[in-house]
């Protein structure tokens, strides 16, 4: 059920990874099954979990929030469905989650783990340097909207900045 | 020449790529030598270029910057040195360039194009794995750096939203 599942999701058109049916066969074939009950903590920011996974999801949503390093509210990011991937980051660098990752329903889903990941690059190379352009695709997506942001907050605080001035009549 | 030092920078330890010998041989073998007299732009902020190509940076510095949407000035974001890759993004989606890379001095320089990295795919597909995973990794390590970034610009905005209600005896 699982594979069958995994193996539509990896295939879907748009989806992030471009796999035929054997590669995403032999994919699905490196991950587990893994099933969270609702509020369930699927990744804790600031862990370094162990055995490390990224998680396919197959069913239910999924909320991603960050709290930050400073002592403010905790931020939500989004909310992602059945057909996303999270935790990749730490699977590939192994450095702490940077967001928490609160399973909003049950949710199912399909783990790929560094273990499974290892496995695919020795035995199915051409699958794994397929997953990696995947990744890597969504990831340069990410980079370029979290650029757009930090130039939008940038000019945020510069135009306070000029408010304050105004006010403060300097 | 070029594939000597290619080779070179893509073993250094601490190198985002985990190649062998052989491997790096392989890579650097779909590789071409880019010379770029200083003031040159190797990239330009929004272009779309095509044929696209990353490049391994061989000899001399590159300062990246970029103006944003708005009609801010241009801010600069790093100077990058021989080993440095840039431009695996838009190599990967396609998108215009997230910035723009200028040539400080003479600058040489390995480019990997789109049609060099579809090849290695096809015929070292090991290869392309770890270039793949070297490159995710890397991203990874960003948007980290970006998102403390987005976190920093926001508290900053939030505290001048502060200061102006005060000032303004809000």
């Amino acid at each position: 059920m699982m594979a069958e599942r995994a193996i539509d999701y990896l295939r879907t058109p748009g989806a992030l990874l471009q796999l035929n049916l054997p590669e995403a066969a032999l994919l699905a074939a490196q991950m587990h099954l893994l099933a969270f009950p609702a509020g369930a903590v699927l990744f804790r920011e600031g862990d370094n979990d162990s055995p490390t996974h990224m998680l396919l999801l197959l069913e239910g949503s999924v909320s991603v929030d960050t709290s930050g390093s400073g002592a403010v509210d905790t931020v939500a990011i989004s909310v992602l469905g059945a057909g996303s991937i999270i935790g990749e980051m730490t699977l590939l660098d192994g450095a702490p989650r940077s967001a928490s990752c609160t399973a909003i329903g049950p949710v199912l889903a399909a783990g790929l783990s560094r273990k499974g990941l290892e496995a695919l690059l020795d035995e199915q190379p051409r699958v794994a340097a397929k997953l990696m352009v995947g990744l890597a695709t969504r990831m340069a997506d990410r980079l370029r909207a979290l650029g757009e942001q930090i130039q939008f907050y940038a000019r945020l605080a510069a135009d306070k900045q000029r408010e304050i001035e105004r006010l403060s009549g300097s």
